[in-house]
């Protein structure tokens, strides 16, 4: 499992990894039912805290991204092929609009923001 | 200036507050060159603390997005027209970017994620 901290971003450590755990899933290099590193083994690849493993880990369960299996660990559950939850929906659309406030308000046009989602897509998609 | 905060959001109360001032910006609403209120007046207004005021508009200067000016306090720097840095673009996409994958993995289509941008740039454009 790929993982790149940056210990000098804004983005705290948890965010960081728990981000790109959710990009793994979505381009399909983790699977539903896979197992997660244990926080320990996971937080000693990285060179980071166990609490800050343990955090990351505690976000994904919330976010119904992953299970804790007692004994097995961090399992994976599998992609959501049957449509997103309209919970899931609102919390999506309600982290998506900041961001995409703050591009405007940065000077990004509404063309080029939809063609940067559109690129992440295809990246991520593979397509 | 119209701000709710919401104490029992998973998000922390002065990216809430940071998230509406930029919203309000590009929709117009507050223009560059205006000036926010104060950090004791915010906070008594909002009933927080005036440390997550202080906070929210360090990340607002942080994005380029106010300036602090001695005795004038929070001024909003003109929405930026002549197209968004290499460097704020960078970052907004890789703000983007796991929002994307997040609502892949939880089952959103690639259609669906780009009629929520949509939908979001109608309304904070008002088009």
């Amino acid at each position: 499992m790929f993982i790149q901290i940056e210990p000098t971003s804004d983005i705290p450590i948890y965010t960081q990894l728990a981000n790109q755990i959710i990009e793994l899933i979505a381009r399909g290099q983790l699977k539903g039912g896979d197992a997660l590193p244990s926080v320990r083994a996971l937080a000693s690849d990285l060179s980071v805290n166990m609490h800050t493993v343990n955090k990351s880990y505690h976000e994904l369960v919330h976010k119904g991204i992953i299970r804790i299996v007692p004994k097995s660990g961090a399992i994976i559950n599998p992609i959501v092929q049957e449509g997103i939850t309209n919970e899931n929906c609102h919390r999506i659309i309600e982290q998506l609009k900041p961001i995409i406030a703050e591009a405007l308000v940065l000077g990004m046009s509404p063309e080029e923001i939809g063609q940067h989602a559109s690129s992440i897509l295809v990246d991520l998609k593979g397509e």
